[in-house]
């Protein structure tokens, strides 16, 4: 069954080992952040800087695995449609918009997002790592400059990701601007087992 | 007064806001990993993805600045005479040394002399981020693929760092083979008031 994540907004639940989530794009250009937890342990959780030493590659696609902050394996990627994603960049907060898009107001965050929907699990702020930005497109130069350009993603891309131990996933629609061309849409999931 | 970490090893201690931090290759090709914490509540830290994102550069040096988990700035990079370095891996632990180097005997590691030098500031292994690793030299081409070079820093090379908060602060001599040019030097380090 095809759940539905309203733009701006987010989502968090069980993904059980073996079973495979499919996280969808369903109209193009919107990226979707993803942060994982250990069901067991939720001190063990996603790590970029463990993902990116492992699989020995920034971009990480089809093939790769989702590396914990305790060096095992989390999720492996099955398929990936659309093959651009970032694990460079925090989610967006509120700090974000206040300094990189000089909005002082509120505005709805992927950051938000996340810590509202892990409540339930006892997760808090301060436990939201640095998430995997699912069709986000940040480009880099040699020099290390990077940029945040329109997604590549067109309507109906994808990702599955197998769980290699009982997780907690929670998944947004991405709120900042730059990240989706300027607008913001749904993103879909499906848990298949 | 100049402090001395021998090789394979780590320090931890405090750095009051304003006060400057010398780090120094004495030997030349030697990576020294930091982690920082908000001396006031632990659960502040030092971010890799808060940090690019903010910066809007992989390659982290004079005039950069350090950011928080909590979005807030941590250091200041006042100078770097070499100024190559790097924040996308995760520090050398246990596991880096059984996955990638095949060796499943006790090595020294980054994460352990984090760890165990943090320990009497009540931080334990889980709380460990990705280190902002100093000289150390890690190459990546447009396709996103990684490599650990030999650091380009020379016998005398140095790091300011001014602190933006009153902060707990580590610092290793890295253990890892690839990341030092095959062999183990010591860093030394200096508070600067």
């Amino acid at each position: 069954m095809i759940q539905k994540i309203a733009k701006q907004t987010g989502a968090a639940f069980k993904l059980k080992k073996g079973q495979v989530l499919k996280v969808i794009d369903p109209e193009g250009e919107q990226v979707s952040d993803m942060v994982v937890f250990n069901a067991a342990d939720a001190r063990e959780k996603i790590s970029s800087g463990k993902t990116l030493d492992f699989e020995e590659n920034i971009l990480i696609t089809k093939g790769n695995f989702l590396w914990s902050n305790r060096s095992r394996k989390m999720m492996e990627i099955l398929e990936d449609t659309n093959g651009r994603n970032d694990f460079l960049l925090a989610p967006c907060s509120p700090e974000t918009f206040q300094i990189m898009y000089n909005n002082p107001d509120y505005h709805p965050s992927c950051f938000e997002n996340f810590y509202t929907n892990l409540k339930p699990f006892g997760i808090e702020p301060d436990d939201v790592p640095t998430a995997f930005n699912i069709f986000m497109n940040v480009q880099f130069s040699a020099d290390g400059k990077l940029s945040v350009d329109p997604p590549l993603s067109k309507a109906g891309d994808y990702m599955l990701f197998k769980a290699e131990m009982d997780l907690i996933v929670a998944l947004t629609a991405c709120s900042a601007e730059d990240s989706n061309n300027g607008s913001f849409k749904p993103i879909h999931f499906e848990v298949l087992d």
